[in-house]
């Protein structure tokens, strides 16, 4: 698959439980890190825009935990992002261990922007993201 | 609706961030903690288990953000769990706030069981928890 | 020992690590929502400051792990304040085990606070925290 | 000051709190990970010991607060060791901004290790780590 941004990132021991594997939730704030620097590199300053009153929400998550992450592991979140509505966009983020390039998680977040009055509001860098899917090669 | 376990909860400042909402990734926590905390009622023991090398795993997540909770709401976690096929079983799971029962976040998480060599092994105090999904009652 | 405050809190298995302990890092979480119950238990509203632009800030913490705490188990925090110098107090914060009031936790937290312009600044609910020690009575 | 490990790190938004900066809380985790990286780098294992059953456990902790890491900021952290008794290690960690070099927080972590049975325990690997504390140079 190709992807727009990339990201890549290691497991810490305290992101890991009782089990030995990354804990699910924790892949939350690895699809969070790797979406805020994806819109960074694309000159959209997530913090910034908080500080504005415009809020990037998540109001939708789906994902298919395929194989754990462990302890030491590299890995790497590859994010595409396509427009699904007016107002919503969805990022489709894979995880992969890096030893291998073994998909570990595959995940679609979608997200709506609202402004000081929870009203969406697409910001216009925010709605430049809705380019064309790249085509994906698997 | 109806829920076969409920856990009260409150937010803590910790678990909100920069837009002084509760931050997605920790929903992932809460749901975890009440599952958890439901399946202990149940007599299953999620720790016990993970010690006997029997993994119960997130093999799915969905979740529907509705509305965010913020520092200092009470909040309660409403959960049913129904089987979706011989190894599978769904937690559905929903977040309402205290103050006005106005539901928060909607989730569905598929888990499954495996054994140390990781087969999919369903212990026999989850298999029971297969019992017909209750009465919805709004 | 006696407390001004105390809560009761249960482990969370997200807050285990691979040890099957609590992990050090989680105890911090602990002690600052314990603080911020207090505080708001005393009338003084952590988040409305922040949203005052007055910080409550922690310039230093001093943390003695004694046992560590497991899966599963019920415990609660004590909190008592001192003032230390004219725009400082210590929190003197204590976790037990509640199975057998076993200390496992004892810590000293120094906070100040600051105006919007990073001077420290005591707002009168705070100051009037700084009443004298009560008794320690073991 | 020179330090015998240093590693690169760069601040997530997940971590910073209503403030806007990071979390007290969250510093834990940065010297941890720090302290991990560093083990491993001199060819010991915290997770691999852990699984032997050895466990490496931080007994104390002093942390000095001096000014806030914010949403953005690339830091990094410097390790040193010391072996303060027979079974005792203090890790003297420091967290720099990487844009100025400003120090941000000043850590020392005492840690000890034990065995499955709780006992003071001292791996050769880590015993190795008592090296004379190398010159400082501010």
């Amino acid at each position: 698959m190709d992807y727009r941004y990339r990201l890549d990132m290691k497991v810490r021991d305290y992101e890991c439980d009782i089990q030995g594997v990354v804990n699910n939730g924790v892949y939350m704030n690895y699809l969070e890190h790797a979406r805020h620097e994806f819109l960074l590199h694309e000159g959209i300053d997530f913090a910034e825009l908080a500080r504005q009153k415009i809020n990037l929400m998540v109001i939708r998550a789906e994902l298919d935990y395929k194989l754990p992450l462990v302890t030491g592991d590299h890995f790497w979140v590859g994010v595409n992002v396509v427009q699904s509505s007016k107002v919503r966009f969805d990022f489709l983020q894979d995880v992969y261990r890096a030893a291998d390039n073994k998909l570990m998680l595959r995940a679609k977040i979608t997200g709506t922007a609202v402004n000081e009055r929870g009203r969406p509001f697409m910001p216009e860098q925010v709605a430049s993201l809705a380019l064309p899917q790249p085509e994906a090669v698997e």
